[in-house]
C-alpha cells in the first residue's frame, strides 16, 4: 500500500455535488481509503491560491499520503495530467503550475505524465477530469499501483515562481498581498529572510505602506493588538501577515489580494 | 453488512451545525461506517436541486452504498419517511419527489414506508427529522438491518418528472435552464437525443437563445473558448450546458436557474 | 484506546487550508482516526456561537468521542488550552468559555490545563494553536495518552452563563435571539420550562413582540404554517424558535441575533 489517505483540494466549492462525486470514484476504487478535504473553495480557476493551499497543508500529514489538487481551467485541453513523486508523499494534479510551490520546496520529486489510461473511468470527459482522470488514479494509486505504471517522468513540467521581494535600496522593500483568508487577514509574499531587520532584538522603526495606510506596529500575537488595531505579524504560514485583533484588516485597510506592500526601515 | 459508505445530501448548509449532528448519529449506531458529504448547499427547500445533485453522484459509489438525501420541507407534516432498495444502493428520503430522477433510472426498485420507529431517536421532534428518523435508520441499515425490517413496500410514492425539452417544430427546441454551478456554468435539460443535430459530423448552423443573448458556437472543451466567450457545450452530467472560458456564463448573459433556452437550427 | 472518533468545530471557514491543516496533523499522530467535521463556519470570533453549536452536537456522538473546539480570538496570549472529561467525552478547547454549556450540562467534569508541550507542534506558532496544540493532542488523546498526562486538574477555567429569560411579572417574559439559522429560523433562549403555559392543552392567548411585529400562532411542525406565515415552535435544539413555513422568519421580521423578545400572555 502506498498510503491510505488521499486529500482533495479543488476549486469546486460547496454548493455543487463535484467533490462528493471525486470522493465516490475514489472509495469505488479503494473503499478502505480516506478521503480528506483539505479545501474545495479555492478561487475558481486561481492555481496561484491553489498552489499555496497545498503548500501550506500537505506536509503535516502522514508519510505517503496522496494530495489531489484539482484547479484547472485547462481542462480537456492538451494539458497534461501529472503524479509527482517526492519523499514522503504523492501529489495528482494538472499540469499547469498547482505544484510549482510543491517542486520549490521538495527536492528530488519525480514528475510523470499521466497516459495509463485504463485506470481512467471511460468515456473521459472533457470538462470534469477530476472525476474522471485525478480521482481514479489516486485511487488505485492507494491500492498500491507503483508511480510507474501510470506514466513516464517528464522534465518540462510547468512551473511558476511567486511574485519575489523587491529590495529597492537598504531601506525600502516591496512586496505583494497574496492571499487574504476568512478572518480578513492580508497574507504577503515576504518572509523573515527577506526583512531579517524586523526579527532581530533591535527593532528599528519601520512603515508598512498598504493601500493608504502605514503600518507601524509589529506584534506577536494577534491579542496583543487592541481590538480592531491593524499590525504586522509572523504568520503561521512563515509569511509576514497585516492583521487586526478581532477584526479584518483587509476591510479596514480597504485593500484585497494583489495589493502592493512597502516596507521603508529607519 | 449492506454497506459500510453512508453519503449525506441536504439542504442544512455548512454555517449549521446540523450535518455534524446527524453524522454524530450515524456513527453512534455504526461507529464503524464511513459517512460521506455530497453536498449540503442544496439551496433551502428546493426538492428539484437535491433530485439533481443525488441524480448525478450516486452511480460513482461502491455497491451498497446508503444514500441519505434530506431536502424536507414537508418535515414533521405526513409526508412519509421512504427506504429505496435499488439493484445496487440504498436511498433515505423523505417522499416528496427528491428521489424522483432515481426512479427514472434505476429499474425494479422496492421503496418502503419506514415504519418502525424503535430505530428512530426518541423523542422524535416534529423538526429535524435528519437526526431522529433519516440519520439513525441509515446506520441501522449499514449494520445490517434488513431493509423489509424498516417497513412496507409501497406504490404510491411521490414522484415528479423534468421540465422537458419540447420540440415546437423542425427548426425550433425549447428547454430550460434547471441548474447554475458555482462556475457560472448554466445545465439545461436538453440532452443529445433531444438534439441529435448538434452531435452529428455535420454540424449545421444553429443558435442557443438565452436571455437577450445568441449563443453560435459549440465547444468540446471549456479551454477551446477565447477568454470570457459564451459557447454551447456537452457536460460532464450528460446535459448540455451553455458555459465560458474562465467566466461566469451566467453572469455574462444575466440569466440564471428557470431561464428559457430556444434551439433554432438553420 | 480512549477514542477514535475526533470532531471538529471551529471559526476558521472552508475558504482557507486551516481545517485541512488540523486533521492531517491529527492524522499524522494517529492515522487510524476518525475526524468528523460539526462545523467549521462559527462567525469569526464568536465563542457564544461556538458554545452553542458545540452543546447542540456532542451528545449525538459515541461514548469517547473526543471534541476539538477552536473559536479562539485569543490566542497567542496567556489564555490557557484545555482538555476536560466528562462522564463520556473528551473537551480540547481555548480556556474562554467555549465549553460553558457542557460544564452547565456535565456533571463532575475534570477540566486541565494542557501543559505537557512534548505533545505539540514545534515550535508553537503564536497564531494557530488549533494546528499546533489542539490538534496533536487530540491526535495523542485518540491514541490512549491518559488524560492525566497532558497536565494538571484546575477549577477556575472561564465560564459564563447564557443571557436568561427574565419574567418581568405574571404576564410578561422577556428573553432574546441567539442564533439565527441557515433557514432562517430565530433560536431564543427561552425554553418550555420558561414559559410552560404555551406547552399546556389550555394554551392562553399570546403575543411575542419581535421586532416591530406580532407573532400569535404556535405551531408543532414547519410546514403546519402558511407558506411565509411566521409563528412561534418548539425547536429541535429544545429551544422556543421563531421561523416560518418555507420561508425566512428572520428576513420577514427584519431582525437577526441579540433581538429581544417579549411574550405577553392574556
Amino acid at each position: 500500500m502506498t498510503g491510505s489517505i488521499v486529500t482533495l483540494t479543488t476549486d469546486f466549492g460547496l454548493s455543487d455535488y463535484y467533490a462528493g462525486v471525486m470522493k465516490g470514484v475514489i472509495l469505488n476504487v479503494n473503499p478502505a481509503v480516506n478521503v480528506v478535504d483539505i479545501c474545495h473553495d479555492i478561487r475558481a480557476y486561481d492555481v496561484l491560491e491553489g498552489a499555496f493551499a497545498i503548500a501550506q497543508s500537505y506536509r503535516y500529514f502522514p508519510p505517503n499520503t496522496i494530495h489531489v489538487v484539482v484547479v484547472d481551467p485547462g481542462v480537456g485541453s492538451a494539458r497534461r495530467p501529472l503524479l509527482v513523486s517526492a519523499d514522503r508523499y504523492y501529489f495528482i494534479a494538472p499540469d499547469n503550475g498547482v505544484l510549482s510551490l510543491i517542486f520549490a520546496r521538495e527536492e528530488g520529486v519525480v514528475v510523470r505524465h499521466i497516459t495509463a489510461s485504463h485506470f481512467f473511468l471511460e468515456p473521459v470527459s472533457h470538462t470534469f477530469h477530476g472525476r474522471d482522470i485525478f480521482a481514479p488514479v489516486a485511487g488505485w494509486l492507494s491500492r498500491g499501483i507503483e508511480a510507474e505504471r501510470f506514466g513516464e517522468p517528464i522534465a518540462d513540467f510547468v512551473r511558476f515562481t511567486l511574485p519575489q521581494a523587491k529590495r529597492v535600496n537598504e531601506r525600502l522593500l516591496k512586496g505583494v498581498v497574496v492571499r487574504v483568508d476568512r478572518f480578513g487577514t492580508l497574507m504577503t509574499n515576504l518572509t523573515p529572510a527577506d526583512l531579517p531587520e524586523l526579527f532581530t532584538d533591535n527593532l528599528p522603526p519601520f512603515r508598512f505602506m498598504v493601500g493608504k495606510t502605514e503600518v507601524t506596529h509589529l506584534r506577536q500575537a494577534y491579542s496583543q493588538g487592541a481590538p480592531g488595531e491593524v499590525f504586522v505579524i509572523l504568520g503561521s504560514s512563515g509569511y509576514v501577515e497585516i492583521a487586526a485583533n478581532r477584526g479584518s484588516a483587509a476591510q479596514t485597510l480597504g485593500v484585497g489580494k494583489g495589493a502592493e506592500v512597502g516596507v521603508v526601515f529607519g
